[in-house]
């Protein structure tokens, strides 16, 4: 999985059918220490985060492995929102 | 999934006999900025989008998940048109 | 998928058995422009494509949805052979 | 699969219900010289690593073929804790 | 497919039990011209292949396509041991 933070939404009203209940968020990945790495994804979001919150992404088949996502074209999901992590005993983020 | 815009088309006559029914475009991938990123992609057109236009992609095992794609040798799909997105309140682009 | 061109091929005698069939290809994948982009794949040729050709390459998961390739360990076929694509209506290849 | 040392841990209370039996790991992979290659993955641990051990990591669907990860949202998994690797004869590392 | 040079081995004795029969080689990876690229990838060996050969790697979905990896947490396998390759008319290679 990566960290991201969720920058932004996209609107996309005609794409395939099997996709329109998905919130689409545009998250900017983030290295260890917090700061984005120059990287983005479009995620659907399966846990109700909002714009400006800490998530966690997983991509590939493993981002079908959720109710809304399974058997859709869908490559990158937001499947956590972040309290906090730490690098070498020391805080990175906090919620 | 990734932003891009359609730049143009590929012609291949000789092909897997399982994809001829495919329109396949060239698609340069997008910063979250709405500037290319000096990348491409050739994408199976699931939504009839058109050379210029804004698009979503979606890539890997979950390209196949479309009528047109399934148990095709697919890595990429054009799975949306993009109306708009939005970075730190900023709109990037509008369709 | 991917733009590439078949620059040689891979003589590998002693190898996985389900593999017997294959043809190797040695192909170095292509930016829009034509140009070389520094990177090549080894790709199990189902069209019958010939050195110098350009091609058109899927990988991941979709390589294995042809009869050559089902259920084998391969990561990349060459799916068809390239006609002719354009960019911003400026041709870039024709064969 | 690659090598990565356990750098820290990421707390996610609020995410998808079917994950919450992991522990995640923030994972800093390394080189073959067992030097950080300037990236990282959030890994779930399946082999009970802590903190500072060197272990290896398994990514992509590959990552759902434990019983922890079975058909779950996870895209990374700590699979091994490694004891010592050579390059050319020469010990890169030693638990 | 990639090419690489078995560079060494991996010792992890502690790991998922369903992988203990795995031989786990140290690849680095090759670009065309048989130079080290500044990669490498831990590869389970189904050919028994030895330090200091010259190998074709399988990565992704595709390395569990082997009675070895079926069903268990491998992302890479060695399905080849490579005699020779050539680009160009110029021979690469030779074991």
């Amino acid at each position: 999985m990566q960290l991201g933070r969720i920058v932004g939404t996209v609107v996309a009203t005609r794409r395939d059918p099997a996709t329109h209940a998905w919130s689409l968020r545009m998250v900017e990945t983030l290295n260890v220490y917090n700061q984005p790495d120059g990287s983005y994804v479009v995620a659907v979001d399966v846990v109700g985060a909002g714009v400006g919150e800490v998530v966690m992404i997983t991509r590939g088949s493993a981002a079908r492995q959720t109710d809304l996502t399974a058997s859709r074209p869908c490559d990158a999901v937001i499947m956590g929102i972040v309290d906090t992590w730490e690098v070498d005993d020391q805080t990175q983020y906090v919620k």
